[in-house]
């Protein structure tokens, strides 16, 4: 399974954004993609504001978009994610499209992001944000995958959950940033594929120090080993990368972390 | 609170450790430490057939020993790891001993290390040792502290659950080798702080290219912003370090991760 991770630089509104997802579609099913992955909020700037400006529902013009150009190029696409109005509310939400163009899964981003870093970053996303509650898997050709957004990866909890229930890579539109992206990035998308023996991928935006909020960049592919398998810099780009299921079942025969957890004696529960 | 890691070439038996052991607890508290570790296995030789050959009690020489250095001292000592005969079995297990000598605590390793990577590591704890099911913690005038051994720390649900009942460091004697140590190790130890917000420090015990399962040393101090605070190399010598729990404060304040955990949507149980 050859995923396509497209860092793109975000443009000030969804319609321009679009256009430029669909050119990159093309070119990662060019590439040979079967299952593509855009950046957190990939329809318009990091910023509460555009949040709140941008607001879309589920059968926005934006999304139908993504979803009609995954039936007419034959390619899984994760979109997300986008500011979703749904109940008086707005969500941090992504959706995933079928070879179709069926909508399969739908992820609504369930830790919030609040920051406050003196001389680094500040972001209080629940000024704007209602937090989801979803674990969320999705089944395709290849096997079961998780989906999560950015934050979410801080919290082993949800990695764990989403690996017992049988994900084998975890999809992450995510958006990192000065501070934590050379602290933490790298070393969280490694950490979680290693604890949970599977692939996780993270697609973020390219880096733009005009925009408020500066991106990490640094969309990453890791292994089940916790080894980065490839990984962007800070410009726009496609990062392509095979996820290579037969070394999943190695690494789990090897060190067999999943079996060798004490459910006798601690366990993760869902709600 | 300074804490010093020593981390000791082991030597063949009990005996000849224990006076290394004496000498170099000497030296930490000459250095000012409060507190010292000592690697997983250092009365004996990481090996299965030593850990049969040296099982000892609670009250062994060895022990007692190390107790009553800690108490002249007036030095906190994480005496472990040894194999422990108890209830007609083996178990890979860590003391605590106060400043004034008294046992303050006891960790049965949790999970066993049973790796096959085929040209790489071969080790089968379980072939010797019973797991124990211990989630263990231990309070002293600068916090409470968790305890783990090793391969526990490969399991995030152990080091959450000791962060959870208030560890603001957790103590770690450990043995990772040449496969697992350059990939894994240091990693490990951030990650494990970062995520739950604590200190993390691991004590290994030197290299010794002479003996059947070659450490990789390295022993460390993690911080929970997840960085290194400081690591040695693979020779024998101590590792002292401040742990600055106004840092931890901080930390938690500016990203507090520990607050933003879902427990409404999953939680992590102790049975």
């Amino acid at each position: 399974m050859k995923v396509a991770l497209l860092q793109l630089k975000t443009l000030p509104t969804p319609e321009e954004n679009l256009e430029k997802i669909k050119q990159m579609l093309v070119q990662a099913k060019q590439e040979g993609a079967d299952l593509a992955v855009l950046p957190e909020m990939c329809c318009c700037p990091y910023e509460n504001s555009a949040f709140v400006r941008y607001a879309m529902p589920e059968n926005a013009p934006f999304l139908q978009g993504i979803a009609e150009m995954a039936g007419a190029l034959g390619l899984y696409v994760v979109a997300g994610s986008v500011p979703l109005a749904a109940d008086g509310r707005i969500y941090n939400a992504a959706f995933v499209y079928d070879n179709k163009g069926s909508c399969i899964a739908r992820h609504r981003k369930t830790h919030l992001f609040d920051i406050n870093v003196p001389g680094g970053q500040y972001f209080m996303e629940s000024d704007t944000f209602t937090a989801g509650r979803d674990v969320t898997t999705f089944d395709t050709p290849w096997g079961r995958m998780g989906l999560m957004i950015c934050y979410d990866i801080r919290f082993p909890e949800l990695s764990r959950l989403l690996a017992l229930e049988g994900a084998r890579a975890i999809l992450v539109p995510a958006a990192f940033n000065m501070t934590t992206g050379p602290a933490h990035w790298e070393m969280s998308f490694r950490m979680r594929a290693l604890d949970n023996q599977v692939f996780l991928a993270g697609c973020a935006p390219a880096r733009d120090l005009q925009s408020s909020y500066t991106a990490w960049g640094h969309s990453i592919v890791t292994d089940p080993w916790g080894s980065v398998v490839a990984e962007l810099d800070e410009n726009e780009g496609i990062l392509t990368a095979e996820l290579d299921f037969a070394r999943l079942e190695q690494v789990r025969a090897e060190l067999p972390l999943l079996k060798h957890r004490r459910t006798d004696c601690y366990d993760i529960i869902r709600k």
